[in-house]
């Protein structure tokens, strides 16, 4: 099993390159080759019995993918993207990294005739918008409203043709709000999603800028990356005839969220939180869906977080 | 007003050139310049006080519409297309034209600054797909099962995004199968739909391949320009958070259809339609959406024909 993984030094990149070294197996096949590839070099690691490339390419440049596509990996994970800020500051960058692309690893696949390999691309709750109903269901369109959704869905759109098209055999995944992400406060808007639970729990200070009746619809880091593996696993002839779809995340209010650090980290942690109404956050974060039926996914046996406290927990449990 | 058609020597594009020229104006505006492309030099029409110039460009080729942008276009009608027996047939032609060369042209308006000019495009219903309901509405997911679906979805999503951004005015109308087309049967899926009632009415014989109980949408090719050119009209303002939505058709059973026939022309010209059942032709035509609730274009101000009888009898004024 030889497995390449584009944004392999990313977030979700290394956390899914670990728990594949891990496994030592995807789809009942010893894991025997990595190829880890990222603007620049990612992080050498070593395993024994896995052959592992470390690979410094942009993926936006031509030809950049050939080498490893004539290697016929089994398996591609197509994680590379730039993030929903810069998309929206440089559109002929978002086109090229998030677009163009991920079109050109499709050619390369239908060059190499790599039917029979697994592409499990990463997509984006970013790529719904417009007049959403209250419950999103697997049939319901993408509007997106920024152009990291648009690039997004154009993709899906392609991976699904070409697989249609029996030229590669991919499956997309729509992430959730990932929450808690480690590190610290970005340009997000999501950001404080993640801020006024880890800041908290590291004793520092956070800010909630949104009311707390707002509902998120998010998942943990370890669910997603669960995801993404059996992304690789389930057959593609039970995918039926749209290849992307909504992970299916918890819906959880922001008063739940902090519920939550309560019971765990008690009055004290909560106090860390001060409420700072910012409209501009507001605004885009209540834009973003909150509840979906995500009955494709479950019926491809994909599975979301029990619980929120469940989330918080395995945060404190990773960073013990 | 400066008006540019690509696709301008096509079915539509010869039916909205004449129909502009009949009307003078758009919005409100005399028409003074008329710019007619297509891959062969479109026909030479003259009307006083109007500058026409027939192109043969080959829309899809690099910066072969400069000149056209240059001269900066009130309203871009933009219908060069291939089909989708032919975008299925060979998927690089496909996206060269239905999808590249969309974007080169939105590039170009994005480079002349034309962001107050309208664009109108023609999208399709055959870029639904998939697990449809009964009744689908503005929210109803694109899951294109054909490439040219597929094409005409990302062509959407991108001048859903250049509008947006302010770099142009688009709007994309998604259009019904179109009947009763003119000529003669061809290889598409749909051609016995105009087929059953043209060739009876000039007096030949006809197939119908489907069970009379089948669906269809439709619109006849009148009520299709009097959308573009509403198309043009309709404020951008107006069009909401997504650009592109399904024209109101109407909902036809192939025995009204027939029983129109009958209505209108009588036993004989019915006796003319021989029904020898094709199980392929049923299952491709059986999978097209039938029923739509047009909500977005019904407000937007665009309608479709009233019934189906004054389609047969708009043909026959039109022949005579
Ligand atoms: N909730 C969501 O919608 C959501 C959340 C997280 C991730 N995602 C998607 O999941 C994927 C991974 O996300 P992440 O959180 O790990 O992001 P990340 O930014 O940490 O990782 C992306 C990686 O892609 C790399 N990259 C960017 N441009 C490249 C190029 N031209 N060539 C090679 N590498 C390039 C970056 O260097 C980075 O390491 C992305 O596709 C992202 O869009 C979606
Ligand atoms: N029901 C439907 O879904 C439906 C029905 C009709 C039309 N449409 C769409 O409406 C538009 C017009 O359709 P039509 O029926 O008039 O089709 P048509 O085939 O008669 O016209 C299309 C024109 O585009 C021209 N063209 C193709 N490639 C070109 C290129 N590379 N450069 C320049 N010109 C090129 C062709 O020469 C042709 O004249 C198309 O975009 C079509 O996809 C959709």
């Amino acid at each position: 099993m030889h497995i390449a993984i584009t944004g392999a030094a990313g977030f979700l990149g290394q956390r899914l390159v670990h728990q594949l070294l891990d496994r030592g197996a995807l789809d009942g096949t010893a894991i025997r080759r990595l190829t880890l590839i990222d603007q620049a070099e990612p992080p050498a690691i070593e395993r024994e019995g896995v052959e592992i490339r470390c690979l410094a390419l942009d993926i936006s440049s031509p030809g950049a993918l050939d080498p490893v596509l004539d290697a016929r990996p089994d398996v591609i994970y197509h994680l590379a993207a730039v993030v929903s800020s810069a998309a929206e500051a440089d559109l002929d960058l978002g086109m090229r990294v998030n677009f163009d692309a991920t079109r050109a690893l499709l050619e390369g696949c239908r060059a190499q005739g790599l039917s029979a390999t697994r592409l499990v691309m990463a997509s984006s709750v970013a790529a719904y918008g417009g007049d959403l109903p209250e419950v999103l269901d697997d049939m319901t369109a993408l509007h997106p409203q920024n152009s990291y959704g648009a690039q997004k869905a154009m993709s899906e759109l392609l991976v699904n043709d070409y697989s249609r098209r029996g030229l590669v055999d991919g499956l997309v995944l729509r992430l959730p709000t990932i929450v808690i992400r480690p590190g610290r406060p970005n340009a997000a808007a999501s950001s404080f999603a993640s801020s006024i639970l880890r800041e908290p729990l590291n004793g520092e200070e956070a800010i909630c800028p949104v009311p707390t009746d707002l509902d998120l619809f998010v998942m943990s880091p370890a669910r997603v990356v669960e995801a993404l593996i059996h992304g690789a696993e389930v057959p593609g002839e039970a995918l039926g005839p749209f290849r992307a779809f909504m992970l299916p995340g918890i819906t959880v209010s922001v008063a739940e969220m902090l519920e939550a650090l309560h019971e765990v980290a008690g009055e004290e942690a909560l106090a860390r939180v001060r409420h700072e109404p910012d409209a501009r956050i507001a605004a885009i974060v209540g834009s973003w869906p909150a509840r979906f039926t995500n009955e494709r996914a479950r019926r491809l046996g994909f599975h979301g977080d029990k619980n929120f406290r469940e989330i918080v927990e395995a945060f404190l449990d990773e960073r013990a």
